[in-house]
């Protein structure tokens, strides 16, 4: 067995399992957010005619696409979800505290876990070695029932990423280009492993960036085996957890995929999908009316860091706008005390309470005809307000240059 | 003439005006934002036939009450605003930078002067000797074409502050007693004076606040008239301004109002009118959903720091919400500098962009049966979310106070 298939055999309480096999699975925690958790409930009462949830500890709500609330829907959704937490004494509920996915590797998350969430980048827990997928409103709650819920083994595709990371390259560039040479389908029910030199050197924000994308090519899970970087990582939330260094050297993968990451250029996925990637000179120079740094994909301090040292002593476009949205308070905090917030709003940035914001476009919205430029995960036609937008997805480093300028421009111009 | 007749007889060019005149007057300052600029700019090309407007560096615009864009509708009203400020090479076009009677003040208003402005809450610059008033959309998009308008000039209520504030409360406490005492129609076309001891005793901040409820009375203008305290505040924005500090003894007022503030305990406005004003013992412990510290009303960094030091080491109550948005993005930098967006964040507020924000309800809505305890101007039907929603007007200290509780509750208790 892979790595994968024995987190998943432990949690089916058997020795081995295989790819193509059904198990039942118990999890270790169940994740939903505000996209969805009243329909859960619903489902949960309503439907199951059920009462009360498995363990109220392991169920974890979080408020994060509709924060602040921006409609009278998502206030009287948030009012369920806060009743609901009382009815059952849920201990967590986060309620605009950061991103679902950001706050569950802050606080949450460990090593060798098996979680299921309520949203589709529950995938991105790969980055500390845990395994993890978003499932429906249904699934998810039956699970609530008695924390079990049942999955395919999924075949596992290898990549590896060896080769010294060029200077503003990072690793959304890098997913970016996995997606497009996989295509949106290329994964799907699929898990991904990834491993090698560049893998190892990344930090668990940029780890997570890469795990957090697989689902956009269809994977079921993203992983990535823990190691030392997990261990402080851990520690350094006053976390300490316990898993085993070994070599797996008996496992199977469907697919092992090779990639020399010093070949890799800054990376753009254009309108409508995020499978439609280009090397950025093809479209360097491209007009652009709104930039966003933030999301569970790249609003992270390593991201703002990236970013605050390209804006620097810099100023925004005329008349474009510029959002960065920390995707946690942690983070927040930590980027107001750096003084990396006061880097941003003296560049001309606008800069939202931590929460999916523009990624979801719950803020941020474009006008018919605009284009964005933006850190998140997806492109699709209107999911940032007009049917009539474009979104384009890049880096942090890429997001911020191209503000500048107002123009899809190369970051390691500037860097 | 007392002063605000003087101000209005130097912008008609004129020896001397009397109450009841109509006179022409030349304006300093145009001030509109997004809540109906594109409207007007319709008004001045398609109904006016006008091209470019009489004076690029005094129509100011400012985008602060859909921020960021919160609708495919507000986004295309920024695109208009941002187009029109182009085509007539607009010195001023600020974008999610702060609410606009703040950055007024910090950045435009000199004493003296004479400024119209697209909503209500013009009335603030008379608390740096300004005189100043809204307009509708029609008026505003004529007087972009010369820089002139008409207006009646008001009879002049005087209304002195005398005796010592007490601890705990504040101008907005003070305002809002006027208020009540006057009623909602109290001082309809009216210029509103203040003086009195507790007046000068008063920051530059506390007496925006005063002033800028003055509308909520009906008042046309609202004037303090300007000292040294208004010398240093222009100074510390770098800017040097030149008024007379001589008495004016040959004023005549309609009326005189005297209060003893060292009598004013804290007060309440409750729904759904401005003017439902009660002492704060008369609803003390009511159950709130939401707490908001913002608004051109009280969102400035003196607000912020009264709202941190009761804030400072303590939560908020659970399944209760605070929104906290700096009235501008020199007041938040300074709070993110001084470390009380951290004590904010501690407690567990929610931290906008500088915007109108909840008072607007553009984000932070209400859900059904909800309450709002708001340190805003305007406790209308539907102003925030839900029209089954309720809205409680209240000072910083309060609504700091009240969150830690989720009740409402005395700030003397905890100061």
């Amino acid at each position: 067995m892979n790595e994968i298939e024995r987190i998943i055999a432990k949690h089916a309480g058997v020795d081995s399992v295989k790819p193509g096999e059904i198990v039942e699975v118990e999890v270790d925690l169940v994740m939903t957010n505000d996209g969805t958790t009243a329909l859960n409930i619903d489902i949960f009462e309503n439907q199951l005619g059920c009462d009360k949830v498995w363990d109220n500890e392991k169920l974890i709500m979080i408020m994060d696409h509709y924060i602040p609330s921006n409609t009278i829907a998502a206030a009287n959704s948030h009012k369920i979800m806060r009743e609901f937490g009382v009815k059952n004494n849920l201990k967590y509920v986060y309620d605009g505290v950061g991103v679902c996915h950001q706050l569950m590797l802050e606080k949450h998350v460990e090593p060798g876990q098996l979680i299921i969430g309520a949203d589709s980048h529950t995938c991105s827990y790969g980055s500390v070695g845990a395994l993890s997928t978003g499932m429906g409103s249904t699934d998810i709650a039956v699970s609530w029932m008695d924390g079990r819920t049942w999955l395919k083994v999924p075949e596992t595709i290898k990549i590896i990423l060896d080769g010294e990371i060029p200077k503003g390259v990072y690793a959304k560039d890098m997913i970016l280009k996995i997606i497009a040479d996989m295509t949106a389908k290329g994964a799907t029910y699929k898990a991904v492993l990834f491993e090698g030199t560049a893998v190892e050197a990344m930090s668990i924000s940029e780890r997570t960036t890469l795990c957090n994308m697989v689902i956009e090519a269809g994977g079921k899970f993203a992983y990535i085996k823990p190691d030392d970087k997990v261990r402080e990582y851990m520690a350094a939330q006053g976390r300490e957890v316990d898993f085993d260094d070994e070599e797996c050297t008996d496992g199977e993968y469907e697919q092992i995929i090779n990639y020399d990451v010093s070949e890799i250029e800054p990376q753009i996925a254009c309108p409508h999908t995020v499978d439609n990637v280009c090397d950025l000179s093809e479209v360097e120079g491209m007009e652009i009316d709104e930039f966003f740094i933030g999301a569970c994909t790249n609003g992270r301090y390593e991201d703002l860091e990236v970013a605050a040292a390209i804006l620097k002593g810099k100023t925004i476009a005329p008349n474009v706008r510029l959002i960065v949205t920390p995707a946690s308070r942690e983070i927040y905090k930590k980027a107001a005390r750096e003084g990396l917030l006061e880097i941003f709003m003296d560049a001309g940035a606008m800069i939202s309470n931590p929460s999916c914001g523009t990624c979801f476009g719950s803020e941020g919205l474009l006008g018919d005809g605009e284009r964005l430029l933006s850190t998140a995960n997806r492109n699709f036609i209107g999911r940032v307000g007009s049917k009539d937008g474009f979104i384009y997805l890049a880096s942090p480093a890429v997001v911020a240059a191209s503000a500048i300028t107002g123009k899809i421009s190369d970051p390691r111009e500037v860097l």
